[in-house]
């Protein structure tokens, strides 16, 4: 690193330096706007110039959260996942295969064929947790793997630490399983990605050498291509964002949008690439849910360039697919392991759930795009639900343990491991934690948005120029009231949006303590339109009662049970900390009025602080395991049974306290309860 | 041919030929007994001298069935699956593979690495065919078939038409997956049963020859072995029992006792493979389900010839595993596809289920062992469940369409098809229904075991010697009556064992019209002992209601909902045929009494003539699937609906109409009907 980029990068990072703040309202704001679109000013998305958009990112480093339960991820995931897995990552070969492309290390190659994705999504990750605040150690770990990426690079441009040697030749041969346009996706995001820390250009150029040495040799009249594995496409609409270039949002276009009969692919091939035929052809969701996911998610992206209206309907109708019929109550995708696979409709078994950590993320950068093309609020309640619960199940409450899958039932021998040979979820999770802080607000022209809620400080401009600095005081999504202190630089007059969520039936909002009104529109968008000047405060208090879930009968794993969710949570009921028999030897008792029978507690001593929900249940005395496979109806009557206090844990924190017997969906009773 | 050959065939044939008799009783006796272990007195197990058996084999050939249930089903498959099965091995090139070794054709091998298997179980059900009356047809077609398998031998026994030319050198070297003993076994398998249709022994001197060389080359002090996929077990143990040659059931010993910790298996092929460690050593059922099948039938015929008492506490052991956890309601076995593997406990989906016809019939192979070394009817009531459910439902009624995979869930679009590239399923159900007659009696010294019923007419002999002729007279399973006549050689006493099946709570059973007894003992054998002569009379009568069965709650895709069944039928709703809404729409209706409300009515229009049963349920106006995937408990309040009249169809039948929508496991209500 030469003396002049380190120079930028500190006065950047010193502009950006701010602690998580535990009185958030007390801080100066510490980011000055910049230009609409510089590179500090770019969010998760730098869609300020999209025409297709109409909820705009506000920078990540724009977001300081306070104390709380993101915040208490968020460090959890740099000081221990990020570490942990770059050790890991050097551990198994995944950097040393850049060392022996650069002649640095002579070895032999390690992993699977896409293991560059992973150090990229590391590298990533890193950007974002950098944007968020400076961490020398992570800068260096970052600036060392760029180097060792840069190194790796072909003069040609091409750069995959797979296809070298006697492997060169079949160079963009195996679209379907050779992930290679999928490792040049990530390796540009995370190029873009650091691009935003710091306006430092080395990995996004090594990126781009390598998109324009891909786009010199595969397209029309070139070798026909395909996606294989979507991913490459959001990477593509970015950089064209980013770089201003049309022939990136060409080639997305034709990986997207093109018919390529040469490629003779067969049915199974585009079911399970979820690529390689026009985006508008798709009926339903089907495949490899990863695939799937991170197709709908590049789809959308290229819509919000161009206003595609075939595109947007298609979007539409898997997006009513998927919610109606193959999205677990997680927000989890993926429901077999042939395949990796969506299933049929309702197919959705729980103890067999697939459900990879990386679809539940790529079901929720989907929905996150939905939002901001729409501003409806149903892509973020399915994005809330996705976030909360079925990628946040991906990694353990210490930060270097992970599921590749989160199933929503487990038999007492499920584990997280800090390692999987095919590792693409850990650094995914790690790069969503890094980057939530963009996630919590957008602006229009009308105002400001509001989606996540947490102890936090927003420190940014509204689109006609003027700064804003809005803060929260929540213990969200522990209790159900959030306090705004909106600051604009002047008195002006905007809408502050506010995102109600689809639990809450009833949101009561007022301003300076006056003017209540009910919200009765679950999973909407609240508009406060008036004159804010500084001090102005909004308190919103949600209906977050204790809510009984059913799923439609076709679900066949779920029927004649319940799910239990508050707020955003889905709830568990795991064999550990319960002193009570099996879950699955229990039916939790109901009665019309469900407040008398689902208490919350929040208790500090519970997996570092959460709110549990105690229940009231019957349990067999003989436990089922017992009983014979199959009887005459009736046959054992009533089995003997009694009344037990069960106590329900969060989803996400599941496995935490060592293997255990797990169930999301409970049976349930509506049974007078013995007093 | 030679000529010598073809009259000593003719001799033998003309012998035990007997055309399926409509009226069973007035026929002479055919088949002379013989010579207790002769080539035309050895049943489906020749194991009059096995120590460990308590009950013995009656011939094939000794038992014509009248008409009835079964003999549709043979006639069937006689006449369609026999003949286009082998034109689909034809035009696969499955035949062609060995005139390709014999230099008859000079063509590139066809199809997967196991397809001589295919063949050589085509022709065991040919030979089975054969051993209950000639067919020239097909008996010309299995001597063809002879041919060309015997002339494509190589001079040192070995034969396996994939490891030829280059891969030679890979023989006996991938026993996880080559399958080169499981095609031995098969082929052993055809030559025994040759042998037992004609006394011609061509067929297995090829596979002797075959077996001597890999004795040769594999065991102690050679190069270790393991199955791989268990098959050859079961036909090394009837090759002991057919030459009397210790070096068949000691290498048998060597692959399912010997430790080999040469082979350095892992778990995972342990599991997979069900093979390659002591089978005393498996804690429970797990793995491809087709080999732990076939692998607990050649354990139990291992048991059969050594009493080893270690090995019959395992198969007790997981034959209690399989029946409390793993099987399901028709016998069938198999949960997943992946590793088209056994499940965790309980966790049998019903769309998504694997259930291999190959493994119900292994199930129902390895039960009848069972059966016969413990006299003990609940193994019977196993092999029955798995035979007229799993097992049938794999052929079509037409006897050319084929399920591979037998789900108790369908969402309309699964196919029975006439060919599959792994096409082990359809020669395999034609070698069972082509063998059945040899599953009807047993022998042991106390008398007689019946196990089916159908009419039909047993001609064979006591253990004392003495000729004996049994005819049924029944409409079983669509009607509870069989009535026996019994016809010994001469007045004696010996006892009668009437298998009483596991459905029928209370049997009626009386001599000649008098002194009727009531069984209360469901799965059990009665014992009729008494001094029987000519023209006695026994009469059953089975308690067959229409039963609902539910699961165990840990199944969590039948919970809250029931099977139906009568008799040994399970029964499904399917779409075709009910003009009503889906399936998937309903819930029955029963009440405390449900014999008011599910009518049994024999339909001959109906599927070539079935028993339907007519049954009340409720139906939603809204299809289900036009509902939510999640809501709220009873946010929909009680749906609207009407009560329609549904008509169950016998399980085995389903998907002979086109594809529809079908259901095993249906919810019901317990509800006042609206009258």
């Amino acid at each position: 690193m030469n003396d002049q980029r380190t120079a930028r990068f500190g006065v950047k990072l010193a502009v950006a330096l701010c602690l998580v703040c535990q009185s958030v309202a007390a801080q100066e704001s510490s980011v000055p706007p910049q230009s609409n679109n510089s590179w500090d000013s770019q969010g998760v998305a730098a869609n300020h110039s999209s025409p297709g958009i109409k909820l705009h990112s506000v920078p990540v480093r724009a977001v300081k959260l306070g104390s709380g339960f993101w915040s208490a991820r968020m460090e959890a995931n740099k000081k221990r996942s990020l570490p942990s897995l770059l050790s890991q990552l050097e551990e198994h070969g995944v950097v040393d295969n850049f060392r022996r492309l650069s002649g640095r290390k002579k070895i032999e190659r390690k992993g699977p064929l896409y293991t560059d994705s992973d150090l990229y999504k590391w590298m990533e990750a890193a950007a974002f947790v950098l944007q968020s605040g400076d961490d020398p150690q992570i800068r260096s770990s970052l600036e060392k793997m760029i180097d060792e990426v840069e190194a790796a690079q072909g003069t040609d441009g091409y750069l995959n630490t797979y296809y070298v040697d006697e492997r060169a030749k079949e160079r963009f041969t195996n679209f379907r399983h050779g992930h290679e346009l999928y490792c040049l996706g990530h390796l540009l995001q995370a190029g873009i990605a650091y691009y935003r820390t710091t306006g430092e250009r080395r990995l996004l150029d090594t990126g781009i050498r390598f998109a324009d040495y891909a786009i010199s040799q595969l397209g029309p009249g070139k070798k026909p291509a395909f996606a294989g594995h979507p991913e490459i496409e959001m990477a593509l609409v970015e950089l064209y964002r980013t770089t201003k270039q049309p022939r990136y949002l060409e080639f997305a276009d034709y990986l997207l949008n093109s018919k390529r009969p040469e490629l003779k692919l067969n049915e199974r091939d585009i079911a399970y690439t979820f690529s390689g035929v026009p985006f508008a052809t798709r009926q339903r969701f089907e495949g490899h849910s990863v695939r799937a996911m991170y197709a709908a998610g590049g789809a959308a992206d290229y819509f919000a360039e161009t206003r595609d209206a075939e595109l947007m309907n298609t979007l539409g109708r898997l997006w009513q697919d998927l919610v109606t019929q193959k999205m677990y109550i997680t927000g989890s995708v993926g429901s077999r392991e042939v395949g990796e696979a969506i299933g049929e409709p309702y197919e959705l078994p729980n103890e067999q759930a697939y459900t990879e950590t990386c679809a539940a993320i790529g079901n929720y950068m989907w929905n996150w795009r939905m939002l901001a093309i729409t501003g409806e609020a149903k892509f973020a309640s399915i994005g809330e639900r996705a976030l909360y619960n079925g990628v946040l199940s991906g990694v353990s409450l210490s930060g270097d343990h992970y599921f590749y899958r989160n199933p929503l039932s487990a038999l007492g021998r499920t584990e997280r491991k800090p390692w999987y040979t095919t590792t693409c979820c850990p650094p995914n999770i790690q790069r969503t934690l890094a980057s939530l802080p963009g996630y919590f607000y957008s602006t229009s022209a009308a105002g400001l948005w509001t989606h996540l809620y947490h102890n936090s400080q927003l420190d940014w401009q509204l689109e006609s120029g003027r700064k804003i600095r809005v803060s929260q005081q929540t213990d969200y999504p522990w209790k159900n009231v959030v306090e705004f202190t909106i600051a604009p630089e002047s008195k002006e007059r905007f809408s502050l949006f506010l995102r109600i969520p689809e639990w809450s039936d009833r949101t009561r909002v007022s301003v300076n303590g006056a003017d209540e009104q009910v919200i009765s529109q679950p999973s909407s968008y609240f508009e406060l339109n008036r004159i804010w000047q500084t001090g102005d405060k909004v308190r919103v208090t949600f209906d977050m009662p204790v809510k009984l879930i059913e799923a439609n009968p076709r679900v066949r794993d779920n029927f004649g049970r319940v799910a239990v969710q508050r707020g955003p949570l889905v709830y568990c009921l795991e064999g550990v900390g319960n002193d009570q028999p099996s879950p699955f030897d229990i039916s939790l008792l109901a009665d019309e009025n469900i407040m008398d029978d689902f208490i919350p507690e929040f208790r500090t001593e519970v997996l570092g602080g959460v709110t549990v929900i105690r229940a009231q249940a019957v349990a067999v005395k003989t436990p089922n395991s017992q009983e014979p496979l199959y009887r005459e109806l009736d046959q054992r009557g009533s089995p003997e049974s009694k009344q037990v206090e069960v106590t329900l844990i969060p989803y996400y924190t599941w496995a935490n306290r060592g293997p255990s017997e797990m169930e999301v969906w409970l049976p349930w009773t509506r049974q007078a309860k013995q007093k």
